[in-house]
């Protein structure tokens, strides 16, 4: 039952009174099971639920009184019955796969129900990708809520997107029906300054009723944070300390703790909770960012509410934080989150609450997944051409694109380098005193070469500067057009000639990532939607990501999510230090600042 | 600052964010208080408090980089600075006051904001009184919500209203501006019938993404239930023991904890948080149900509050089910119900969590009560002659109007009678043996007689019956235009003489509440809007009121809140036995019953 499908509690109520008083058989009946009620935050056995129109209509001891000979039987044999788990606030595009297919990834893990900011593609596409976006959404079998991207660009003035969103694009998005609100407001310092464009966008989704994302990436808890919360971002999880998520759920905003792939900041905030006794129903868990091998190998929303648990927190606390905490914020409360009459059936069975075994994942009253494996079909949208035809260079690039050229007679320079931080999105902003060859700044040791290709107009645009972090050694080059947020090509790279390969590669198959090294490529993960999804297979998608990742290792690089972290290099709204079309840039003061700091000698 | 006075959050963003910042001045500093968090459940002492456009713009430890010279200073001085209490659920027409005299008598209390159903004017001016409330709420220094009665009439086919309502009323009301969800859903047993009409008002109202209210007065927890709650209300305040609280929030719907003049619902279900550890977040406060009298002399919400402290609540549980449980469950949790940037600048200092003083209130950034004194105008809306003049009788009545017939030949009777229980609203249906006397079934001993009078249409109909526990002996009659829910008059009496003279009066003065005794006039409460309401002040309404229930005790009546329990003697959708202007009702089966049982010899 697509979300277009599925009736209104409205339109389903004259059924499930019939079904719940006995007049009418359910659809399905689930017997003799615990429920597990995040309401009254109560485990309660022996109890039945009958479902009709894909919603709940009777949760009770006993259901035989809305048991028909057509009814399907589903004997739980005391399993929990849980809520379908909430995803408070993620990305698609980071799983490299489109709904269709991360919906099939993740349905088997117990995620129903997911709010998806398609910031990515809005970088690329503009409105016309989040419409795309939004469409194949209400295709799925579960509810995916798009948030309508609220930041492209990112950091005005500091980078080129492809296209840009304003006001008028939130106020057009505010009608869309799978629209539950405003995507994360990253551009903290404009709500801060009063930035007349990005209040006018919060403005138009409050006037539409719906909710304010937000995103402060700031240790700051002084004025400038308590100005932001005044201007109207309802969520935040951009926390990574129990102060954080403490200040945030005191100021009245909800704080989202994600463990995504690369993010491990529930363990550090959920104190807040478990520590602190802070009352738990203002904290949401969330993934924002998972890979495909993520999703493939370790699970997704189950995983963080198993570690949310493994941190502490009482499971039934931990599922309330993925459930009816959730939907209480995006204003979904009577809709889903819950086992309760007239919420979607959205119903996860599982014989342990602490190892969350997903056994079967019932969504909208209907089977969807079993032991692991989906049962049901992920329509796929028919992609247009323009989404898949993303990647314009301009022209062929060479080598001499990612020369970095010496000061002249300079024979030492110190340079500003981007340091990588195991672990962390934030950067830190190094430098490094780095030798002169033919005129020419040579990365050395552990500094490498990056460099952003532009690829949105074919302008032929190449910024080059230096990072650390990666432990590469070797001839090599890594390029990717998986670059947050206005998502050029990101190329990092010990040889310049690598580098124009791997960009030129990723010219040809209409973007993705590459490795070369000493001239040949070592792996390939093709993203031909925007640059930014593939249509395949998760598993497949996780199988060339995980060759990927070989070839990084093979390449000298160690990092934990290394791709993630080459990924994120050009995200200008998060500190100390970033790389954009305009130029290096500096987070904390938001400038674009030289690459080279000074001659040496 | 009136309703329509206030900014938006969105209007008000950037001056909030300019204050919070430092940038501008605030026009309100609260200093040095205890910051009662009912979002995070803390106290947290040495905060300051900035307010700007009637709304908060910061809450910190220090509020002087946003106080200017212009800006009004407050010292807390160490005292609790808590949001601004909410009833849950409440008929303003109860204190026999207009909206703006309610608000004058609440608003010292600490009570700004109030969900208020019109119900009782609905019944006798319909569509066209409901707006009047609205209008006249909408001008109040508070937040007075409107929630569009559902049942006018409350029992179809067992009662008359003056007016009635259907489903494009209520989807006309949506479209007001003060209009927060529909009105208690008493009609519970067409809901579980699955009713049209009924499912057709909450369908309107769930377009329209409002709250359904529930009235669900019934014990049985069984099937019928489960269909109530799986027909779409979202509240109930009807429940009287803890099983029924509990109940409610495992089926997803929010308890409603009432504690009126009359009702005691408090104690008995509030176990459900402090021993049985259910999630207090669907747990509400509110009153239903306050005369003048209380408010006057005992409180409101205030009231509520403490009274669940005595119970054992812990404090900040106790607050949270009258503020941001309560606005949360009416989608204003982002407007309303704690102090914290954006929302509507609502906030009681008081000196004591426990006994809960209220010292000084602020509404929407202004003080509008000082010390039990208010400190600002409630401004009365011109209410139209069709409100003045809502009580016709078609005729002048006599005694012989209050003649019940005896069967040909009867010399005694056993004949039903409604029996009033001491503090509780459900009434029994007993029956007595009565004696026959000129063929007339004469009232004795314990009971008295019982006569319904219509009084929209002039129809001169008469209903006559028993009724017994109110005491009273001597000759004697007592009438009211209050009368719920169709609010005909109710005349309960020992003498037929009186009985007419009580309900000539009031034709006289329009409506109210009498007493004659021996043929003279005891106490009157003129209530000429509507026949309900008064729009004096709550001080001399409750005067006369007093007044009244001295001339009810020196008649013999020995019932706390007696006047409440002959006002309710019609109201026929609580069990057990009422009258309406169709005749004597079992509400147990929703059946017109005969007066007269059997004859007995």
């Amino acid at each position: 039952m697509t979300e277009t499908a599925l009736k209104s509690w409205a339109e389903a109520a004259p059924r499930l009174i019939a079904v719940a008083s006995g007049r009418e058989a359910a659809d399905m009946v689930i017997r003799q099971g615990v429920w597990v009620n995040v309401q009254s935050r109560e485990l309660l056995p022996n109890h039945d639920l009958a479902i009709a129109d894909g919603r709940i209509a009777y949760v009770g001891p006993d259901a035989g009184h809305c048991t028909g000979p057509e009814t399907q039987v589903i004997e739980a044999k005391g399993r929990y019955m849980l809520p379908g788990l909430c995803d408070g606030h993620m990305h698609i595009e980071s799983g490299m796969l489109t709904p269709a297919e991360f919906a099939r990834a993740v349905i088997p893990h117990g995620t129903t129900t997911m709010f998806t900011d398609p910031h990515e593609i809005a970088n690329v596409m503009g409105l016309a990708g989040v419409r795309l976006m939004h469409d194949e959404a209400m295709l799925q079998p579960v509810n995916i809520f798009t948030q309508m991207p609220s930041c492209a660009p990112s950091a005005p003035g500091l980078e080129t997107t492809g296209v840009e969103l304003g006001p008028d694009d939130v106020a057009e998005a505010m009608g869309w029906p799978g629209i539950v609100g405003l995507g994360e407001m990253m551009n903290f310092p404009g709500v801060i300054a009063g930035d007349r464009k990005m209040l006018a966008e919060m403005a138009a989704t409050q006037a539409a009723g719906k909710v304010v994302g937000g995103h402060y990436a700031s240790p700051d808890l002084g004025p400038p944070f308590h100005a932001y919360a005044a201007g109207g971002p309802a969520d935040d999880h951009e926390g990574t300390a129990e102060d954080d998520a403490i200040a945030r759920v005191r100021q009245g905003m909800r704080a989202m703790l994600r463990l995504g792939s690369a993010w491990y900041d529930v363990e550090r905030q959920i104190t807040a909770v478990t520590e602190r006794g802070l009352d738990p129903r203002n904290f949401i868990l969330c993934t924002d960012d998972c890979h495909s091998g993520t999703l493939v190998n370790e699970g997704h929303m189950n995983r963080v509410v198993r570690h949310a648990i493994a941190c502490g927190c009482d499971p039934l606390v931990a599922l309330q934080m993925a459930t009816v905490n959730t939907a209480s914020h995006f204003g979904l409360e009577r809709e889903l989150g819950s086992i309760a009459p007239g919420r979607r059936a959205d119903v996860i069975l599982s014989s342990d609450l602490r190892e969350l075994p997903i056994e079967v994942v019932i969504a909208r009253g209907q089977v969807v997944a079993e032991d692991g494996q989906i049962a049901v079909d992920c329509p796929h949208l028919e992609w247009p051409d323009a989404a898949r035809s993303s990647v314009n260079l301009g022209k062929t690039l060479t080598a001499a694109d990612f020369e970095i050229a010496a000061p002249s007679g300079a024979n030492h320079v110190r340079a500003k380098v981007i340091g990588v931080v195991e672990n962390q999105a934030p950067t830190k902003a190094l430098s490094a005193e780095l030798p002169v060859a033919d005129g020419l700044v040579e990365a050395t040791g552990e500094v490498c070469q990056i460099a952003l290709v532009e690829r949105h107009r074919g302008t032929g645009g190449v910024v080059n500067a230096f990072v650390q972090g990666f432990g590469y050694s070797g001839p090599m080059a890594m390029a990717s057009t998986v670059a947050h947020d206005s998502h050029h090509m990101i190329v990092v790279g010990t040889s310049r000639e690598d580098m124009a390969l791997a960009a030129n590669r990723l010219g040809e198959v209409g973007g993705g990532v590459v490795l070369f090294a000493d001239g040949e490529e070592q792996a390939l993960v093709e993203l031909p939607i925007a640059g930014l999804m593939s249509d395949d297979k998760a598993e497949r998608v996780a199988a060339k990501a995980e060759a990927l990742g070989a070839a990084m290792r093979k390449a000298g690089c160690t990092l934990n999510n290394a791709y993630m972290q080459h990924s994120l290099l050009a995200l200008v709204v998060i500190p100390e230090l970033r790389i954009s079309d305009k130029g290096l840039v500096d987070v904390r003061t938001f400038e674009l600042v030289p690459v080279i700091e000074e001659v040496l000698e």
